[in-house]
This record gives C-alpha cells, structure tokens and sequence, in this order.
C-alpha cells in the first residue's frame, strides 16, 4: 500500500479543484480537513463517484472526475465506481403521456459495460484493491417503506426547495413532481452504504453530496468530504460541453478525430483543458499559442491511443492543411454508423455515406489505393468491419478532398 | 341483500353530511354522482373509513363517520375498516431529540382491538358481508422503492403544499419534513388496494380522499367519493371535542357521566348534537330547551347503554340535583384508574381515592349501605373488580355529599 506519505505535497489533490468541503477544522464535529485526514490515515480511504447507465457515450467533460479519482487511486486509495442502475431501472414516471424512459436490466448492464470500457485508459482497473465496482440496485431495491420514511425525515422541504435547480423551478411555478426529492436521498444513501471518506463531482453534485453527508451522520457514520470539480466548457468556447451542443469531444472518437478538435481549442481554454484533462507542467506550457493548441492535442490524443497514434494523427492533420482542407467539425461532414448493418462491407459504407457513387465505385477506389481511416490507407476491397466500434470517431477519406467523419 | 332501492329516499345519506365529491355529474370522467351511484348499483359499495390505532380512547366526536358509515351498512353495502397499523408501527422519526413514539405490533394490535370494542354499539359487526376490518401494513410493509416512487410521481410539491395545514407552515417557514408528503398517498394506496367506491371522514380528509381518487385512477380504477363529515364542537361550546381539552364524551364512559355531561350541552349545540349523534327526528325536538337537552342526554346514553341504563341515569342525576349536588365534571372530581393495581377491592378504591379514610372505613360504608356506583347502592365489602374498565366513567359515592368520577 503505498498511502501518500505525511511529507509529500498534495499539489495532485489541488489541481483543477474548485473546492473541497468542509474545508475547515470544524470544532464542533471535530472533523479534520480531507488534507490532514490524507496524511494522517493509516488505510485506503474510500473515493466515492457515480455513474449515469442511462446512457453511454462520455466525453472529455465527463472524465475531470474520473482522472481526480484516478489520482487517488495512485495515492494508495480506493476508488468506488457507483453504477446507478436502480434509478435507471425505474426510469422516471413523471409525465403519463411521454414514454417511460425506463431501461431493461440488459440494456443498463450493457451502458454500464460500455461506459467502464471507455475508463480503461484513465482509471486504474489492474492493480488490487484500487477499484470497486458497485451497483446500487443491491440496496435501493431493498428499501421498504419504513426506511424510505425515515431517509425522507431526515430533510425538510425547504432544504430541497433551496437546492439550485429546484429554487428556480418552484419560484417560477412549474411543476416538481414529489419523486425528484428522492433523487438526492438515493445518491446520499450510496454514500451510507459503501461508507465512503470523499465523494467526488461537478460544482452541480454539492447538494447531493452534502445530502449524504447528512445521511451518513444520520446512520452515525462519519460524513464524508466532497471535492467539487468544474464542469467543463465545449470546444465552441462557450456553453458546456455536451454532445447534444456538438461541441464535444467523445472518449471512443479515434485519434484524427480527436486531434483535429483539440488543436482548435480556444486560446481562452488552454490553460483550463491543460489543468483539468492533462498532467502537463503548466509551468512549461509552450509560448506560442498555436504550439500550445498542439501540445495540448497530442497530449490528450495520447492517453487514449498512445504517443504514437497521437503524433499520427498530428501529422495526419497537417497534410490535410497543406492539402487546402481542414479537419475541423464544421468541415467534415458526419455519417452516422447507426444507418448501417453490421457487419458491414467497407466498400457499401463508402456508397451509403456518398462518398463513392455506388458500392462497385466504392471497391475500385479500394483497389486502386485512394481510401484512407484516420489517414492510414486501406486496400482490401473485401474488409469487414463487424462493429460500429471499430470505426467510432474515424475520419473516412477517398481521394484527397472527400472527407466524413463516422459517428 | 337488501340494497337501497331506487324508490327509496337517500335522507339518511345526507342526514349532517358537510359534502359529498365530486357532487356534480363530471363529462369529462363520466361520474355519476354518489345519489346516483346509490340507486343504480347491483352490488354492495365499499365504504372506506380509517382508524389511526396509536391511541383507543375515543369519544361522540369520533363517532360521527362511523354512525354515517352504519347507515350505509343498514343499506346493504360494506363498510371496509381500515387500521392503520403500519404508520404506528413506523412512528414518526422527526427530531431524533424526542422520543419516537413507536408501537409494537401488540401495542397496535391491543389499540385496534380496544377501538374496535368501542364501536360495537354503532357498527352492525353480525350481518355477514357488512364489514371488513383490513390492516395496512399488510400492502404498506411491501411496498419497495420504485413503487413509492410511482406513488410521489403522481403529484407535485406545489400540489402538497397547497394542502391546508401544510399552506400555513410553509408560509411561516416552519420546517416540513419531507416523509410528511407520505402520509396523504399511504391513505390514498389503502384506498386503491380495497377498491374502495365512497371513503368517509372528517372535513380535515377532503385533500387525503382526494388524493385516494388520483391514485385510483393512476392505478386504472374507478374513483372513490368523499363523503365529508363536520368535525364536532365540545360540550364547552367553543372548540373542537378533546380529551385534551376535558370538552369530551368518551365512549367508554358509563350512564351516569354520559348523562352528566350531555344534559348540559350548550343550547348552540343541540341541534348538531341531534342531527350528527342520535337518528332522532329534528322536527319533533321538545319545545323547551331544558327538555331537549333531556331528550338528547337519554337519546344518546341509550345507543351505549340501553335505554333502561339511560333512564336510570336520567333518574340519579336529578335525585343529585335535589339533594343540592351536581354531577358535571366541574363539580365531581376525578380519580384515574391507573393509579390502582388490578384485581382490586372496592373498599381498598374507597381508601385510595379518599373517598374514606381508610380501607377499614370502606369496609365499613359499603356494609352501611352507603356506598353506590353510578347510583346504584353496593354493599358487599369484599366486592373485587378484575379490571379497571369494569369501573371506567363511573360516578362512586358515599353517603350524600361525596363523589368521584373513575376515569
């Protein structure tokens, strides 16, 4: 066990955070503050944070919390990855008319399955001791209704009230339905449950971490703290990233991919992705803005596919300028590989997607060697692809000018 | 059976009723209205009615839905009785600082029974299929996370909050703890899982029968009526009947203490007393006032105790008068049961309540013929009661000019 030793600096636990709480010696309680419990405990402590199975496609923004609990975990802790398959299971009954959003149990595990897939590069899942995986439908499921009475009168209804999300919405009159004030118990009762020391999250989680810090008082278990995270800004510079705004970059997109939106990073954000998505120095940041973007992309780019990939596609990129065409988004057109069965036939997707004229125009441009994937060229005019995975986030080129991005 | 038949007049359904909903027939839901409903149905109703089993005393006041509910059972229809068990077995857990006040299931089960041995009097318990007693716990106590969600997704936190009660606390920032949202739809769920067609109760439950029709119809069931009931004025004149308060007639309290007390309701009151507590016509009502009070005291001692146990009474309590000594509660001090052990000698009472001045002294009036209960002399010395409600609501005397009342 190699627990972070008194003398070492904590700078890890800093990076990117926007705040930890409490963070000061409270008399009363006489908590610590998260520091000094750092230096001084004599075991693992357990790092708390959730997972959404409802959906499973993550991007860059949904990995700041991740790559926090990863430092912990390679500071000797234990991190505990909470699938939220109950709340996904149950789906949520407001509104009769629109259709439950209400997932079967194979389709959360398959979410859940693909979301920790896309962890691989940023959690630690080998070494023993530093992960456990949890399912939170093992105690929710249990509860009866003399417990869900008693996790309801811990709080009162101007505390929910006051929550931001909630405040608004009451001022203005619409409609909270009474099922959303379990929402928070629920993810505070996981924190019950697994007895955990921290709890990570967005700015957007201190409501719901505080909750269980009540919960967990309540059981009479010591509070855990919680380390707030930013939520991260899109590569448009503005709103926050989220695939919806398409200003996203995705975890499963490949290397080019990845590169060519990551070296358009605005000026105004480099220092932010830096902090939050990488381990680079910030101390040695390249002067030259451009250099920055660069190094910023063949960063990122690498904890996912390797230095090597990286510096491909970077190089990659750059031809496609020197060529006259850009890379970016809004000058790839995207395709999306859910218009296609697999497995599939490269030679019918390079016709289906309209890059070739027809699947026998498709098979000749294979054969006479001007198709490329994320710029490495391919010949075979007989490739199979079985999944949609093995083609996520590539871009698809014929020729020197035809480009589309496969979604 | 012998339900209503359409020819028949429904008097007795409006005979004190404060209201009946939804009393208009509605287009939207094609409702009949109850009238309706009443003359055209081919099987027996089911009329709900709770009873909260954490406390047993219970006095006129509370007899008020039972006496309504007995008329629909000498319709032909069945009264389904529900104990709520299952919240007195929970308790209420706001404010750990106090103490909860939690039943046993024998606790419970010991309430319900004494409450129920209470209402003999007034419920028809001999005619197979006119009653059903139901306990709550026996759906509630399964009820498991995702179903309770469904349930406070049927309604808003803007829907509760406008509930009377609620209204006022909110407004004066006094703390509403969140499991108290859950009382309103566990009693509306009682209703669902009995199929109730009319629930009865006290103008109080308008908001909790209300919400038992949205539950029924979220649960694709027909939608109960309400059938509201006043809540009745104490023999104080002012506030609502009270143990509390001492405004009360218990309805475990013996002929000579009904009477008591009834024989000086305030004139205010008479009519209500008639109208909600005996069946007796309002248009034959004795000219003067003092008879009608009289009237009412015999009226409602008979339905407890027998018109000759009534008579008696009436007779005592005048023989107290002419001897310059009244019999209200004001005038005859009381003296609680609980203080002595059971099986206990009447002479030993005597001694305790100071009634004598020693058991030697008891022994000794109760062989002089001095001693009555309820008017009636006793003179064994070694009479033993085996439990204290063979005394309960008794009036003791000895000699002219001493009394207790045994509560």
């Amino acid at each position: 066990m190699s627990l972070t030793s008194p003398s070492e600096t904590l700078n890890w636990l800093y990076r990117g955070t926007h705040e930890i709480f409490p963070h000061q010696p409270d008399s009363n309680n006489r908590e610590e503050n998260l520091e000094q419990l750092l230096k001084q405990c004599d075991r693992p402590l357990r790092v708390k944070l959730g997972i959404d199975p409802t959906g499973s496609d993550i991007h860059l923004g949904h990995s700041i919390p991740f790559r926090k609990l990863r430092m912990f975990q390679d500071a000797g802790h234990t991190a505990v990855v909470i699938i939220g398959d109950f709340t996904a299971q149950i789906g949520d009954p407001t509104g009769k008319s629109e259709v439950r959003k209400q997932l079967t149990p194979e389709q959360v595990q398959a979410n859940a399955k693909n979301y920790l897939e896309q962890l691989h590069p940023i959690l630690d899942f080998d070494t023993p001791g530093r992960l456990e995986i949890r399912y939170n439908s093992q105690w929710l499921s249990q509860l009866n209704l003399a417990k869900i009475q008693e996790l309801l009168a811990t709080m009162t209804v101007g505390q929910m009230l006051a929550k931001e999300g909630f405040a608004e919405r009451f001022k203005q009159e619409n409609p909270i339905f009474l099922h959303e004030f379990l929402y928070p118990l629920m993810q505070g009762y996981d924190s019950v449950m697994i007895d955990a020391d921290v709890e990570l999250g967005g700015t957007d989680q201190k409501f719901n971490i505080a909750v269980g810090r009540d919960l967990q008082r309540h059981f009479g278990k010591k509070p855990q703290f919680g380390l707030l995270l930013p939520i991260l800004i899109g590569t448009d510079g503005s709103q926050k990233m989220s695939k919806s705004l398409n200003n996203y970059v995705g975890l499963k997109e490949g290397p080019l991919s990845m590169y060519s939106k990551l070296e358009k990073t605005p000026d105004a954000l480099i220092k932010e992705y830096f902090e939050l998505l990488t381990n680079f120095s910030l101390d040695t940041l390249p002067e030259n803005p451009r250099d920055c973007q660069k190094q910023l992309a063949v960063e990122i780019v690498s904890q996912f596919h390797g230095k090597d990939a990286a510096l491909l596609a970077q190089k990659t990129a750059e031809e496609l300028v020197t060529q006259g065409i850009g890379t970016s988004t809004d000058a790839v057109p995207e395709y999306e590989l859910s218009q296609v069965e697999f497995p599939a036939k490269l030679f019918y997707i390079l016709s289906a997607s309209g890059l070739c004229e027809s699947s026998g125009d498709g098979r000749r441009q294979l054969q006479g060697g001007a198709v490329r994937i994320d710029g490495t060229r391919v010949t075979d005019p007989n490739l199979i692809f079985n999944t949609p995975e093995e083609l996520y986030g590539k871009v698809l080129q014929v020729g020197k000018k035809k480009f589309i991005r496969l979604i």
